[in-house]
């Protein structure tokens, strides 16, 4: 059933096929860009309690030549519910009017596996790269194509705690990696996760896991690791000893990685380590030896703390609206 | 153009078709009674800076056997854009679904007219009661409409300050009046706001003015002043000293009228005799007399501080989409 509507309505079905992996990791790439001139506004998330339910906003702006605002809302008190609905309506910074709504929580986990590929590309050696992946959720499956977007992959392991949802998660990935035109390797189901991760240049953690998941003796020197799930003192799937063990330490939001003070690099010397990658991508270009650097740095260890830099959400948003807007012309 | 959308999109166009004005009415009565229970939830506004715009999120909460809620967000910076948008989504408080969207301004005028109309019922005398309406908005077309649903209208003046925008708001009520099957006296335009509130029961200001528009010698001993428009010090459709005249004043919101420092009753012995309508409404179902104490208060010379209950929005938007969804069934 559907109703008709004066601005373009997005779901989840439809977003990936507006805007493809590659060209979201493209939009993440300009993000990062727009972060470091302070021009992808954020301030900190707004709540309204309201007894029966809790609203809560993220909002944000990107000031670009087609300035944006915009927010994404969802009931808080909601959050186990299936039937919650996620909405991101988007406004047009020039004159205030409505410019299309996304709906579904499909928009973030597109724009935090794209995060992942702005990231992967620059970190990970593009020599015959190995993936490791830990979690067959829909977070998983994001960054699994964000990595296949950016990086020649040799091989792809994947590890679930539960073999038939990796058995599922496998096939299901395959047929969006069709209509997502992705060449990639097999993908191998393994039943442990040392196996997974055995000879891995890209660690990726995409679990609800409270316990930590990797041991350091079972990854290689230059590994990357990819740390989308849990990531706090009391539950995390990266322990603070391999996290030290890494020469890099990068975030996609340092405002917000150091809001959390459970985070579990929180008063610890990575914490003071930890920096943001989109200054890092300025002092690529502000230096001579840019590229030399980011090829040291793909043969050491490194470690992205991955928190979702808000407002980016809502360039990804821009894009898949003016594309429906476009196709329906 | 339009697009396919997964929930009810209900607009300025269709709202009025959706829920009739006469309906509305019943509505906003049912809200005051939630509101009387403290069933009807609405916390202060939240505001998002976003240096090139402002959201303004105005949220409530409507706690019955299907709870909902919601909230009313535009672009605050763009208030005298044309083109700016406002939004009320609509969210499930049993599971945090998303039931249907409201797009456009006339949702707030239309729950004013109707909450206009709840009162009118109440403090306008039912015998052939004039009408004089000064200004010639959507807001005064709303509480027009509103007059005609609950009282049997004998007769309707019309002051605007622009004569050809007057002839141009008769002209498209009369349409709006077949669709919303009311029947009207004529729409008589006048020159004058003392001629247009010559003898008239109720006595609506909708305007923007800023300067005040009656004197206390033109008005009926029983005339009950509707105040829709400017009502603070420094700009007010009505005078303090015409105010103190009232016997009974009321508001829709003693919170929200008593959240303006600068309302023109603020620090006024009239601030202290300013009551609430659901207060009232509940006061009359106590009382054995309480028929009564309405038919007195109908003599006597009334006042109205109209600000907009916060979370009436909500109610109206929930019966729009109700209907819309059985429409399309």
């Amino acid at each position: 059933m559907s109703y008709p509507a004066p601005v373009p309505v997005i779901d989840d079905v439809s977003l990936p096929q507006l805007v493809s992996m590659s060209e979201a990791v493209n939009l993440m790439e300009k993000a990062f860009k727009l972060h470091a001139l302070d021009k992808l506004v954020a301030p900190p998330r707004l709540r309204a309690d309201l007894t029966s339910g809790e609203l809560m906003f993220t909002c944000g702006a990107i000031q670009t030549d087609h300035p944006v605002l915009g927010f994404r809302v969802y009931d808080w008190k909601q959050l186990d519910s299936p039937a919650r609905s996620e909405m991101t309506p988007l406004f047009s910074g020039v004159n205030g009017e409505l410019l299309g709504i996304c709906l579904g929580p499909f928009l973030g986990a597109w724009r935090t596996g794209a995060i992942g590929g702005a990231i992967f590309k620059k970190l990970v050696s593009h020599e015959n790269p190995s993936l490791a992946l830990i979690g067959t959720g829909y977070q998983a499956r994001t960054q699994l194509l964000a990595a296949l977007a950016v990086l020649p992959l040799k091989a792809i392991t994947i590890y679930g705690r539960s073999a038939s949802k990796a058995k599922e998660f496998c096939q299901e990935t395959q047929s969006l990696l069709q209509t997502q035109q992705l060449d990639a390797p097999e993908l191998q189901r393994v039943d442990s996760i040392q196996a997974a991760v055995d000879g891995a240049d890209l660690v990726i953690t995409a679990t609800k896991s409270s316990t930590p998941l990797l041991q350091e003796e079972w990854l290689t020197p230059n590994v990357h690791l990819h740390n989308v799930g849990p990531k706090f003192r009391e539950s995390h799937e990266i322990p603070l000893g391999v996290i030290e063990t890494c020469q890099t330490l990068v975030t996609d939001s340092l405002a917000q990685a150091n809001a959390y003070e459970n985070l579990i690099l929180a008063g610890t010397d990575c914490q003071n380590r930890l920096e943001e990658f989109s200054a890092m991508l300025c002092e690529d270009q502000s230096q001579a030896d840019g590229s030399a650097l980011w090829q040291q740095r793909q043969q050491q260890r490194s470690y992205c703390c991955s928190i979702g830099l808000a407002g980016t959400e809502l360039i990804l948003a821009q894009a898949a609206i003016e594309k429906l807007k476009r196709n329906h012309q």
